[in-house]
């Protein structure tokens, strides 16, 4: 039973007011709130059970290591990945995916070598691989989603030609919730010898994912849209693929010896974190994962699916609202524009004076904004805690902005 | 008036108890425990202040922005820099310094061109130019120290020739506690238009700094030494350098605008600062160095050269321990072997039966064991809120340990 009045009140600033009115957070894409669970363990690392990990000997250095480790474990088990030595830790899906951009694209590849992308990727996914265009003369091959903001796997394969070197596709689109069924593109790309990024920073929020069913070889997360901590993360990366990798980042905990005139790496997944990490930021992701799971993450699916429904059907009663993407099966995020309003920003402001969170702006996603013709949307991002309650309020705030502009 | 029990109440985890005994926590070079107004100020953020930082219109994440950008202006007061614009917020010394490598160096050095190091250096600020010595065949010339474990700046100095582009030293040793006088250094470096990255990861903690004064392009701190949280950390960067420099990591908020073809990269120093940021840590880190800074650094400074006097004296007294590193007004930072004792990490373990909890190991700094001779030392290394009682704990330890393997 998916009690969402009770999850609700396992995240404090949930029961805040803003401008006189209770919180209505519909920023998910953005980021996440934290659950108490999350925010009591941080505390509790701090306060009780502080140290550096890995290297020390002494009893707060080996519980802390203890418990940073662990974290490990329950990300492979989230992402369904057997070894978690197949799990780097880091600071979120940018340090991820660049990660992958300097280890192993960059020795890599060489001019006229090619990079598929979506037009819906984040700029995550996009600028790490326009300084391998900048810099190498790699080419970035773009391909077009579909007029309802589907991504079709088929067009991507054809996309795939004998310089293909590397597909990086989202997950699900950040700005049109939009989901990519991307196990048919990992396995065409893998009888072709290319590899593929998947960038799972909002999928891996809204349900459960199978990274072993998918069959990719990178899945990078990150922990502040999964309920956890700013400053947390993790990029699954196959074996065979951190074995063609060097490292990216130099300094402590990724080597095994340094001398002056050589060097030695750690094993992986070690080879790809250097110096002291996040550490007190990645046990409160473990603890946001575990409340996630322990939530059930099909139970969080269904909750956002009906959520999306309910919300889709409001918005659709709006003739004056303009929602950018309708893709079947899409996530709860929900971007539009409003006939002859002002500008987005306009809106958002209006918005936040009944209480009600939602971004606006190009979402980081440029070339998706070129491809819609606009310069920018707003954006209403739905999460496990929100509500039909809050759809309505949203849809209230909503009128009164178009009653002000109209 | 420097109270250092009234500092000692304001750690929440002093208060604790390691195996019967009270903690004495003398491992601060590997990492500082947290003063209760960080843990609150994490605490608050996450609990009622959290959003996305930057992007957003509403209150909460223009509230989160302003806490975050607020500790840019923080460290620049910190550091003694004038334009907090100089100031780059980032992860730690570790991401620092990469930034530097991959940004700076890497575009710019070819072949032949040299890089100078002291034997003394973290591995943080000796793998990135491994990096660059191994991938493009830039030279690393080592300045040797002392028999005191001092530094020559005049050694340096000499050390500076044509192919000379970087000198990137420690401003205090994380083994030895040797302070090094920076400025001389870097004002011969400018005098030859070479550039200079001073690791201040140690002296940042146990004094004032003044960037302004030293006069070097690059100044690295890190978070979680500075009593703030695992995870946060800032450099300096002259702005006539981060002129020079290309990004490092790609992805939002270090952008303008971007399109299938092309990229506008955003103004330093957001230019350096890709994806969404540690925000909470960054904010815990502010108010750790407001901490610091409400006690006086020259407090602090005066505090630890007592005690350092002081645990000098009583280490001193033992005739069957080492110590390495005795330079004039070196910093709190003890490493040291044991006659004809079993190997320090026995010695760190017998400690902690005792609560005290010492790092026994390489100390991230390999080329410096390899000029001690020795593989692994014990390091005990003091903060602003340790006490002589403390010394004297260690001491009865260190006894223990010696009578044990006597």
């Amino acid at each position: 039973m998916y009690d969402v009045a009770a999850i609700r009140a396992d995240f404090p600033i949930l029961g805040r007011e803003i401008n006189g009115k209770p919180l209505v957070y519909l920023d998910n894409g953005a980021s996440a709130q934290k659950p108490k669970v999350v925010i009591d363990a941080v505390t509790q690392a701090y306060s009780m059970e502080y140290a550096n990990v890995h290297r020390g000997l002494f009893y707060l250095s080996n519980l802390a290591t203890e418990k940073y480790e662990a974290v490990r474990g329950t990300i492979a088990r989230f992402l369904n990945v057997a070894d978690e030595d197949e799990i780097v830790l880091n600071t979120g899906t940018t340090e991820g995916i660049n990660t992958v951009a300097y280890g192993w694209a960059m020795p890599r590849l060489e001019a006229g070598d090619e990079i598929i992308l979506s037009v819906m990727e984040h700029h995550a996914n996009i600028v790490p691989w326009h300084f391998l265009r900048e810099r190498q003369g790699v080419v970035i091959k773009w391909v077009e989603i579909e007029a309802d903001g589907s991504l079709d796997p088929q067009k991507v394969i054809d996309a795939m030609g004998p310089k293909t070197r590397l597909v990086a596709v989202t997950h699900m689109s950040n700005v049109l919730g939009t989901r990519v069924d991307v196990a048919p593109i990992c396995a065409a790309a893998r009888e072709r010898g290319i590899a593929t990024l998947i960038d799972g920073s909002q999928a891996a929020v809204h349900g459960p994912v199978d990274v072993d069913a998918l069959g990719c070889d990178f899945y990078a997360i990150t922990g502040h849209k999964l309920y956890g901590p700013s400053g947390s993360g993790a990029i699954f990366m196959k074996k065979a693929r951190m074995a063609e990798m060097r490292p990216f980042m130099g300094g402590g905990d990724m080597i095994k010896e340094v001398h002056r005139d050589g060097i030695l790496y750690n094993d992986p997944p070690m080879k790809f974190e250097a110096g002291t990490p996040s550490i007190v930021a990645t046990i409160g992701l473990g603890a946001a994962l575990e409340y996630m799971m322990g939530h059930g993450m099909d139970n969080i699916a269904a909750h956002e699916a009906a959520l999306t429904q309910y919300a889709r059907g409001r918005l659709d009663g709006l003739n004056w609202l303009q929602i950018q993407g309708k893709a079947a099966g899409k996530g709860a995020i929900f971007s539009f524009t409003l006939d002859g309003a002002a500008h987005a920003h306009d809106i958002s402001t209006i918005l936040d004076k009944k209480g009600v969170a939602v971004r606006a702006g190009h979402h980081c996603a440029g070339p998706l904004m070129d491809h819609l013709g606009v310069t920018a949307t707003c954006r209403a991002s739905f999460g496990m805690y929100n509500t039909e309650a809050e759809v309505d309020a949203l849809i209230d705030a909503l009128e009164l902005a178009h009653d002000l502009f109209a």
